[in-house]
């Protein structure tokens, strides 16, 4: 029960046999995986993951802030307090009772569906994880944990991760990466240029980050064409790494294409502080247009992630730091946003930019009629809050009619949560699966063309958008 | 076939079945109702009810505005012109003859379906309401009311209400309320204090309810000292006649934590009347945040209902008065707008917020996200519009992956359309009964979890979320 | 397979039986077409059609906008380069086969629906479009086209459609018009006026425009007492021909009610060519409130059109000229923007306005609410990027729980793909049937109102809306 060959699929006995097939037919397919956060230590060291607790609570987000939402003191769980270290923090076996206590609360969450098929598919748990269960789960996964099988390396391989890309800050060393290509281990592990803080005045390490620029590259920061040419060799730094593309997490779409002038009086402000919020935002708007510049030259495949309002809940960043879940959704408008990046360069030959959202209204309005028409722009996958059964079905409802299917960018699996990567391409399979026997079922697609498009959607699609190579 | 007993369930017949049995494990639940706009005066006086056509039809804006929109003179159904009030006003019967001919103009809608089931549940029809048995439906209808089974303490007993929440304004002297306490009935009726018109200087009444509101606290509503503790008095008069909650209708879901200077600048121009549009905006931002604060003390759960341009229409309100149905939604936003009150009570271990929406693109990409990080902010039910088959369904699809379940605030029927409660709840049940089963079809949730989290939706939930004891 | 009879069903065999029996109901009905682009010269000269590509490829934007967003050079489909008359363009044979080689890219889309049905239903292929059927297409089709039966009077004829209305500048002559009547040929093709160039002062167009109009009517159009005269007396022109409606494509549904010198100011700079962006925006707002008002008089019922970023991609315009599928949506206010007009003209009774969106997100938060309660307000059908049949679905479910069926002004093909026609009404229907199916099934309809309902939508409504007489 706990993970059911026929989950996800449609009710309709017809409909659900036509999925199972389509979804028989790629279920050992490899797992692309172009964006996520998983750490590149972990397969440079290849070291023990630690307990059931770090793995799958205090490290996810997604549980964190559901619990945090319900008034659980993160402490509980295994959280220091930043504000108050005399807070006291539970040990591991402690918070792994807190979390079963309360894992009621993920019902209908896609957390639920991940750790419940984490759990039955990788550690072969038949029961549900109850505050009952709770010390029998956190014992077997404590003691499967120290087995080799279950180091980072041999389940990469276990999952069957062709391609696995890190994300990496511009001043990153990317060390780990090299450590793990000098290591002769067969994994292809990838880094994505991610120069979020670097292109972000509002952002408290900006002028840090171009410190740690200048020191990587030589070049003078404290000039915009030395802090142009250092992130330009930072980018030639990622591709040599390995790297096919950059991320970019912004507030809004918001792109400009600025006189020389005005984007120079920017900088100049930005180094001094005293950009008022209106100018940053137009400042890291005019960065974008200059990232997809830089990226005709060294090709690296541009994502947009628009939308997600940072550090939104101060109270939590303050007890507990960041990555806790604090960030919420907001509104955003890519086709007045972008207008001004493709006017530039939404035709050029070189130039492949793939959006996503946390707005889903853009989905029909917006995102699938600019990657109908215009050849650079690539669809992403639906983005966290939106990376769940109903969220997928959403998009391929209403992204599928102007844009076909072969504008989608492929699944990514966007997680740090390693142990849930093969589940969550297990989960797009099988709404994918649902579409395409929905349509089917319908005589909207023939049986042949739904086979097709899985493979497309599990293999060519991403390989193509990303760059990937065969 | 007014009422089958298989409506609203999903058409496949497994997922029929489970939805049908979850239906039936709380269909005779009682009704819990902590927000509607019946009148306190029916179950203090237990009057009985006058027709058909004032009962169904004169008092109902949903009834009105669609019959205005299709051009039928309100006046032949039995509401006066305000504007002319030579025009001839049809009689009860005439008016119901007049909704009979165009009930068919309710197909599909809501109203329909809680209609039909009110005639055939508490009125025991069997045929449908047509020009042909409109004049058999006046009569019946007519007789039962008269009779001592269909007053109103009889149908809130027959009807299983454990508790119904009334409406009323901050200057409202709860008569009714203190009336029914005294007068030994069991049933249990609450005011809630909804004080709009003291919180919106740009109200026709504004000034009128400020004198309203000194005369019954004694306090000096000309200073914006006096002017909050006249506000806070009456919230403790309020819980003191049972209250648990206040509710705020506002246009936007904006709030401020403004300096004290200019809140005191902003209420002196209030008492002058020369508030532009948006300072008035910023005055109600800030009496949020204040209402906030004072829930720290009492204990009012704070209900904010935003998005409703009320007296959009301004036609039909020049002739027939309010509350016909002249109200129009507006997009809203939640997240950009309630941030400075979440900043500051966002995390208070005694605030609670529950929000409506009339914009269902924020379900997913802003009421679910922040309910399910900020403690203090709950999910109301699908609101107005969205009161409905479809909309309950869209509510549980966008809402339920971020936000979980637990988070539900629990049904809220409303309405002043007393008879059409046990048909709200009726269809809120069903349409939950289906979301689940679908789940539960799609090995997404297992049948236990199912039958647990009904109960949680038509009673823990509910008692949690408003405070109201067991 | 290329065109099942149960296509479009839902998948559950008792909905897809009631749907099917829905479908049928109206299967044969004539085809309502009041609104459209196709050209009214066709049904004048009554001229063959070339050949498969000029059909079906290079007059479709729909089609020419995914090839281009999938990089194909338009010119190898068979359209000129605008900007570069030296690059080779194909031949419609060779354009044919480019086409055939990409046509796998439109599965999912409601082109590949539409032209699979065309293929089967109107030139009797059994088997899909394919690089390997390419020539054996062109070539039966070629043949086609010249046969007495495939020109356009006998087509229209075939079709079985009732009227025809074409979309007509005010400026046009109308002399096709005049010549399909003079002909003596029974087919009814009215003319449909669309000043949109004459009320756009950003237009590049509008003074010429407003050349055409002093020279057509003999005012004075260089002041703005001619000049509404001349819009006028055009309107009037229209009516004569047999037109019963305007139509005005707006990029936003602003509208506006200055005061004479506002109004008179803002004409003499459009004169000038002085407006900003904000102004022009003023000038258009208004003028869809002075078109209303002229409505009054001679009863053209007004569509409003709003939300099409025209000529977004600027790079396929500058190619390929215009109507290639370079417009983009954008977000629509229609609640705020529509505040002016309604509040002046929106009881009158012979005001009828009939709006359609780009942007989703209004249907149930904004279209439905004001089509529910203004009786001068109806709910055109899902239209461009939403005319599909996930799109039309998703208006069913948004909109009818509060406007109901009966403002529904009927589905408008809007299209210049006279072919597409008859399958584009088969897709509504089918939709229409397969709603109402969902609606029996789940027993909030009777069978016998859906059977009404499905009559109502094909001939009642339409005809009523767009007062086309019996």
């Amino acid at each position: 029960m706990l993970s059911h060959s026929d989950r996800l699929f449609p009710a309709d006995p017809v409909t659900r046999a036509i999925a199972r097939e389509l979804h028989a037919s790629v279920h050992n397919a490899p797992l692309i995986c172009p964006h996520g956060h998983t750490d590149p230590r972990w397969f440079a060291d290849d070291a023990t993951f630690a307990d059931a607790t770090s793995v799958f609570v205090t490290s996810d987000p997604y549980i964190l802030r559901l619990l945090h939402g319900h008034g659980v003191p993160l402490e509980r769980l295994g959280v220091a307090r930043r504000d108050d270290p005399s807070v006291p923090v539970a040990d591991p076996r402690q918070g792994w009772a807190c979390f079963a206590a309360h894992y009621h609360l993920f019902r209908g969450t896609p957390s639920r569906l991940w750790l419940d098929a984490v759990f039955a598919d990788i550690f072969g748990f038949e029961r549900e994880l109850t505050p009952d269960t709770a010390d029998t789960f956190f014992d077997r996964i404590g003691e499967a944990l120290v087995r080799p099988e279950f180091r980072p390396r041999a389940l990469f391989e276990r999952f069957g991760i062709s391609i696995l890309a890190t994300t990496d800050s511009a001043s990153d060393t990317l060390e780990h990466h090299a450590a793990i290509r000098q290591s002769g281990w067969a994994g292809r592990v990838v880094p994505t240029f991610r120069p979020d803080t670097a292109l972000d005045p509002e952002h408290a390490d900006f002028l840090n980050e171009l410190t740690n620029l200048a020191r990587m590259t030589g070049e003078d920061t404290m000039t915009l064409k030395g802090y142009l040419a250092a992130l330009q060799a930072r980018r030639i730094g990622f591709v040599a790494a390995g790297a096919t593309a950059s991320d970019h997490g912004h507030p809004t779409a918001m792109t400009d294409d600025l006189a020389a002038a005005e984007f120079s009086g920017l900088f100049e402000q930005a180094l001094r502080g005293t950009l008022q919020p209106a100018e940053a935002e137009l400042f890291r708007a005019q960065m974008l247009t200059e990232m997809a510049r830089m990226s005709l030259d060294d090709g690296l495949v541009m994502q947009l992630h628009a939308g997600a309002r940072r550090g939104y809940n101060t109270e939590l960043v303050r007890r507990y730091g960041g990555a806790r879940g604090e960030t919420v959704p907001q509104r955003v408008d890519f086709v007045g946003g972008l207008r001004p990046l493709l006017d530039r360069f939404g035709h050029e030959p070189n130039f492949r930019m793939i959006l996503f959202t946390l707005d889903e209204s853009v989905y029909a309005r917006e995102l699938a009629p600019l990657a109908g028409v215009f050849p650079s722009v690539w669809l992403g996958s639906p983005w966290w809050f939106h990376d769940s059964p109903e969220g997928m079905l959403r998009f391929r409802h209403h992204a599928t009619e102007t844009a076909g299917f072969y504008k989608y960018a492929g699944f990514v699996d966007d997680t740090r949560a390693f142990f849930s990567i093969p589940v969550r391409h297990d989960v797009a399979r099988r709404m994918d699966a649902s579409f395409l026997a929905h349509l089917v079922t319908q005589h909207r697609l023939t049986e042949s063309a739904a086979f097709d498009l899985m493979q497309q959607f599990v293999s060519t699609l991403p390989q193509t958008a990303y760059r990937l190579g065969a």
